[in-house]
């Protein structure tokens, strides 16, 4: 399934509908090996997106993933019951998986994180497509994880566009803003693909179809899915589509899409209690003659990418990169 | 000069290069009459301001406008010492203007403008270029000024592009949030015109020189200020040339220039002490299929003009509109 050089990937999910399309993007890349998948509170309960993820592990015949519930509740306040509106309250729009038989791992997912940056000193991959919650649970319990993981690629945030839960706000970040300050400041390298990318790569009703029409079990169910998902966004977009946040994330980290403007800045979270928490507030000064990065700045913030996603996340999805069932 | 017809305007300023061509452009306009100007500190201190601004006055012969000083300190903060970096010692670029014979009011700004919304009740309209200090104080000593006052128009902030002395805050509003959050929250009818479009428009080599071969003393004076002006820009735009913040915001109130896209939507001004303070919090989601105005919403933010302003500007400047000397 995974090439031999595959590299070992993390992948911290609040599973969710477009979680459930980056965990099918990334267990269709030849480029990496999932060696964990740890679970936190965000469009669904940690909880349920554990039940979520090991569904579509099963779906997908991958129940050699490893998956860990994590965080339910954010660093400084509880965990408020998700978007419901967005992704169902299933958190994967009412479509109801077969059980899965492999449960959660007895660890919880910051110990898992820890665990394998171990395992894989120096080669661990995170990709974090949630609130940060497990990753700052991690920091906290090992301030020495930075120096073991090669880089961090986080969906969240926005830049220069407007935010998704407060107008300066994106839901992964506003959700736990201390989560994500500790980890955006931890000085390991993190590339951040906010919405100011991921709200122009859109999925429709024919990329849709090219899924519910696959031979390949994970894929039409991820397109089932897609159904509540289009919901929602018709207010945004003008027709049944969506923006695709977790896929673009997990497609970056992999390779399959370059980010072609990426400048490293200064990325401070708002973490006061006033209008602005929550935001990811990057400085983009003088980046008008060409992307520039600031000395010292470790986080990437991704404003342009070299290629439309949803072909590229079509042709791995249905493609043999998933056992077809 | 200005029509029997013309509009009422009160213009506030911390004069200032970019200042000056506002108050140049304002000058040569026959939609509106001046009826007085109010110096705040910004660019330079308040007093230096009106300084600058009785010089222009008497350059240009127009020494019927009377010019009061504002508030030399912010609301909750003093006065830091302004741009001198940016628009000079002097705050127009160490152009030494001839001597003025009149001398500022003995009301200050703030008085001044609430007796002219008094004299021109209903049709007074406010242009303000410089932090909102006399605006805000107006506002607090007379709470029924805005029944008065047909519409306030004011160059500041950033919604969708970098601030200017933070990653997020534009310098006027940066300067005083407290007196920003007071002015935009009042209930007047407000135009925002803030860096995202002001960045956009250009003023070049060409363009002053224009200005430096008119006929219009005023308009070579100023070409010679934006000497100093275009060095500090050369940075940003990788040649000597400058945005025109206030003119445009000038522009936009007289009628010159159009503002195209301006939806009315929720305006914050974050008055924390944390890392987004002074930033306009512009709620601009919903707005991916058109402008949309949100109901109730007193704030316009300018986001789209109908036309470059260089060109118009020189038109006014060079033009019949001023005393020839």
């Amino acid at each position: 399934m995974t090439h031999a050089t595959a590299r070992p990937v993390y992948f911290d999910c609040d599973t969710g509908i477009d979680d459930s399309l980056a965990l099918a993007y990334l267990l269709s890349s030849p480029e990496i090996a999932l060696v964990g998948v740890g679970t936190v509170s965000g469009n669904t309960s940690s909880a349920q997106a554990a039940v979520n993820t090991l569904g579509l592990l099963a779906v997908a015949g991958r129940t050699e993933v490893p998956v860990a519930v994590g965080a339910h509740d954010f660093l400084t306040h509880p965990y408020d019951g998700g978007a419901p509106h967005v992704h169902g309250d299933n958190g994967i729009g009412e479509v109801v998986l077969p059980p899965a038989a492999r449960t959660p791992e007895d660890e919880d997912a910051a110990r898992m994180l820890i665990r394998l940056s171990h395992e894989h000193a120096g080669d661990l991959e995170v990709i974090a497509v949630g609130p940060l919650t497990n990753l700052a649970t991690a920091l906290a319990l090992d301030p020495t994880l930075p120096s073991r993981v090669a880089g961090v690629t986080v969906m969240g945030g926005a830049a220069l566009v407007p935010g998704n839960i407060t107008p300066v706000a994106e839901a992964n970040i506003g959700n736990d803003p201390e989560a994500a300050s500790a980890t955006l400041s931890a000085g390991w390298p993190v590339t951040l693909v906010p919405l100011d990318v991921t709200m122009e790569n859109v999925f429709d009703e024919d990329d849709r179809a090219a899924l519910l029409t696959s031979d390949v079990p994970l894929a039409r169910t991820v397109g089932e899915m897609l159904d509540f998902y289009f919901d929602f966004y018709v207010e945004t977009y003008g027709e049944r589509s969506s923006a695709l946040h977790d896929p673009l994330a997990a497609a970056i980290a992999v390779g399959g899409i370059a980010a072609i403007v990426a400048p490293a800045v200064s990325v401070v979270v708002d973490t006061t209690a006033g209008p602005a928490r929550g935001q990811t507030i990057c400085d983009l000064r003088g980046q008008r003659r060409g992307s520039v990065d600031q000395p010292g700045a470790t986080v990437r913030v991704v404003l342009g990418t070299d290629a439309p996603l949803a072909p590229h996340l079509i042709a791995r999805m249905t493609g043999a990169g998933i056992l077809v069932g």
